[in-house]
């Protein structure tokens, strides 16, 4: 919550054009079962996300990881999935597995084929330099899993 | 720890002829850092996981799942884990996710691999109604998952 009132330089027509950025705040609004960000534009939904690396350093690695950042990793990896999901016709799970030091795996899986495995780090300091960032990685493991389903379309499929 | 003092009708020899259980004995032993079984026969350290059926109907499913529970559940499926590696030479990764519902995933994986997963429901109440059905249970999640490697060998080495 701390940075939602930064919104820095992105402009709409980043997210008319990313696929990514459209599926991530339906994603954010499928979650906002309160009409919390009803009113609020894309731009701020996705704000969030976007940390500057010196702001990046300064957030605390004490403790557990912040819920609101969590339900942000949570989307993120979401909305890779679901657009997999859609370019491919293959279901996704997705699981999110952080310790209380913000250490874990990212899993995405179709039937028994892996698409995307990470491991988090500092996983509190979750966050991209730019709004153009933030759409390209998500692009790209995105395209990345569509490859895995392709090559491997008899796992993916068991 | 309320089940340690029931030691039922296991045998040593069950023990002894099941690479599974042994393979579990030692993963609990492995988590004990302090030496708290380290006087305890293999069939006491086992036999928290064998719980009768009427006596896991009385397990609450209310709150969390109890933290050795959780290690337990853990044990079983890092022994499952353990034994694909030794036959297979593929290193196997280990997903337990469960939400404070009990509810929730576990999943080991190969490489890109997923060779076994599970979604376990009431892990509440986690627990064998024999040794035999524990041994047995092991030993076949451990022969499906070989058998997934080795249809699959590319997608585990990758």
């Amino acid at each position: 919550m701390t940075t939602t009132t930064q919104n820095p330089e992105t402009s709409p027509s980043l997210i008319a054009e990313s696929l990514f950025l459209q599926e991530l705040v339906r994603q954010i609004r499928a979650f906002d079962h309160y009409g919390f960000y009803r009113s609020w534009s894309d731009e701020l939904v996705l704000s969030p996300f976007i940390i500057a690396k010196k702001k990046r350093r300064e957030i605390s690695l004490e403790g557990d990881v912040d819920p609101t950042t969590k339900m942000r990793i949570l989307c993120f990896y979401r909305a890779i999935a679901s657009l997999i999901e859609k370019e491919t016709g293959q279901l996704c799970q997705v699981v999110v597995d952080l310790n209380h030091e913000g250490f874990g795996w990212v899993l995405i899986w179709c039937g028994r084929l892996m698409v995307v495995t990470r491991t988090l780090r500092d996983a509190h300091r979750f966050g991209f330099e730019t709004m153009e960032s933030l759409a390209e990685q998500g692009k790209n493991l995105t395209a990345s899993g569509v490859e895995m389903v392709k090559r491997f379309p008899e796992v993916a499929q068991f």
